[in-house]
């Protein structure tokens, strides 16, 4: 078996925690000879700014170009609220997301049958929702140009972000959806607002061209706005929703939360194969944040994390049985009725970080 | 008294139907004595379209600017999907909200109890909502230049929309957030990205400083993505929402959609006091759109068209006493168990929109 490199970047708050039981599983499916990671760490966020005075390093991020797969836990804390701009804990994020080149985001938002309850909308609406938000990653508000703030002659600023894409970037995002739902439904929403963007105008028509070559998938186009208000509305119509940096942002936060159990959500960047090689860079993390306020107490759900690990083991390794079996023990962990402290219910036996990875662990 | 001008644009679909209701309201509050209103009435969206070859013609917008208040139905239909985008039904809205330069809509989302249990999200969660987004709207991605689609050397195309803001615009709709909140509970959280978004760090520094002016008031800051999933999580922990023209159309949205009932909710977006007289332009619309799909049929509902003037008898006539009365007759009519078809429920009777209508007039 190939060595594969593994890049663990645990970050800040309960980053740190979660991916302990990342590493042991790690460490348990090499000694079983399931697999042969090799593992590497750094620095990321504040952990980093600390150490270095910086969100990342360089040499950070040349470690996380050269490994096969990127394991990032959370990053940012009430602690470096005021560091320059250019070095708050999410620069480090944005920063490998552009340097990789990891364009396509994947956020699964599953509504897992033993937690449908935990959902703040009722329960026919989510019980057994399963929705993929296809988030273009490395464009878009995020990184155009110009992107600052000036001082005016009469005392006041001006701030300016801009809005761009290319048809390349929206073609390729498009590709990635299709491909997707073939494997699912075989339904796509593209979500935009041309009704007030240019930007949304040629996503729309870009993301209709691509869909020519997919004829065997049904493509709608909804209104960002309208997208939002619907999934609130009746999420399970939707399968895959392709969408831009920031609408997806918002979008995939608003699934996730539909699902009751951010703790439980992983996602997949992924970078355009390799010519040669027919690798992709990948970068898998929780939706989650480093939620500061239970940081290193032990009671952290760790789930999000080892599914995000699942997800590298589907999409970088092509484990596809080992992820399905992975997804399966914590699936069948909840069912047992452990439940951590973010997703504690009546009847239900709350645990701490370390037993829900230990139980997970286990079952496989 | 006064006469009082009020400039109606039914615009298309529903518009129309639900426009008639209010005429008769007006109608009906002249003939008391109560108001001695001077209405007029022009084309916007498609309707404009088919007449003018515009969304809206100069003339149109010039009777808008001149009117103490413009009561504005819906815009926008199939039939216009592929008219030229300059002219799209949208580019109605979106010049009459420039050149009134009405900067301040406020869009409440309010969960009526005799329809809690419309809402998606679960009872207790929603019973007794009462949110009100302040959403910046005459400036940011909507209306920023470079705005623009070029063709590139390589065959490709590249959009771009700019997203920007200059202090002053930031300050004003703080202040109207802030005032309100007084009017309230006293609490405002302010919505942005400022971890990736320039304009999102101006937005915070200007909100923060107009902050010092209002101590008795409680600033928050909130991510918009946390903001989203905020809202559908616990929707009752906010009161008062202010956030910028991009951020404050998704949310706004969410928020409306936690209702149960989006046919309930109006809008007003004022402008800044004219420094001699003190008025200022104020537009009132529905949350809601033209929802092509059910127009011409008679079901519509009037009430966010109906509590839309209620907030102009409000907002531009500080006719405090019959807004309220007629808010109240607007409740009276839903406890009675008079639904229109999207609010239907089991046991409640099911009429139509002129029904609706004369059952609220009735009630005053
Ligand atoms: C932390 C932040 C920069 C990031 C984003 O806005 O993309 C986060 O919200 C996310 O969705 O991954
Ligand atoms: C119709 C559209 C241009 C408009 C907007 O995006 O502002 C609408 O969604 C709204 O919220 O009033």
């Amino acid at each position: 078996m190939a060595t594969h490199s593994l890049f663990l970047l645990p970050g800040d708050g309960i980053g740190t925690e979660i991916m302990v039981e990342v590493e042991k599983l790690i460490a348990w499916t090499n000694q079983e000879g399931l697999t042969d990671f090799s593992t590497d760490s750094g620095l990321a966020g504040g952990a980093a700014y600390d150490q270095h005075g910086v969100a990342i390093t360089d040499e950070d991020v040349a470690k996380a170009k050269a490994a096969d797969a990127v394991i990032f836990g959370a990053v940012g804390g009430p602690k470096w609220d005021n560091v320059p701009y250019e070095h708050r804990p999410e620069a480090a994020l944005l920063r490998l997301r552009k340097e990789l080149a990891v364009f396509a985001n994947l956020r699964p938002a599953i509504c897992y049958p033993a937690l449908a309850d935990a959902s703040s909308l009722k329960r026919e609406l989510v019980e057994g929702l399963d929705i993929l938000i296809v988030r273009e990653l490395t464009g878009g508000v995020y990184f155009g140009e110009p992107k600052e703030i000036t001082d005016l002659a009469n005392g006041q600023k001006r701030a300016v972000d801009t809005q761009v894409y290319e048809t390349y970037e929206i073609d390729r995002i498009a590709r990635v959806a299709f491909d997707l739902a073939r494997t699912r439904s075989g339904k796509v929403h593209s979500a935009d607002k041309k009704n007030v963007m240019k930007s949304g105008v040629l996503w729309d028509e870009v993301v209709k061209n691509v869909g020519k070559d997919y004829a065997d998938v049904e493509l709608h186009h909804i209104l960002a706005d309208n997208a939002a208000m619907q999934l609130v509305r009746t999420p399970k119509q939707f399968d895959v929703m392709v969408t831009d940096n920031l609408f997806g942002d918002i979008l995939s936060d608003v699934a996730a939360m539909l699902t009751g159990s951010l703790g439980m959500l992983p996602s997949a960047s992924l970078g355009a194969p390799d010519p040669v090689t027919g690798k992709r860079k990948a970068f898998y993390e929780p939706v989650h944040g480093s939620a500061p306020d239970i940081a290193g107490q032990g009671i952290a759900n760790p789930i999000a994390m080892i599914a995000s690990f699942a997800m590298a083991l589907r999409y970088s390794f092509n484990m596809i049985e080992l992820a399905t079996k992975l997804e399966g023990a914590i699936s069948a962990v909840l069912s047992d009725g452990l439940r951590t402290g973010d997703i504690a219910q009546d009847n239900r036996k709350t645990v701490g970080t370390e037993e829900m990875g230990a139980a997970i662990l286990a079952k496989l």
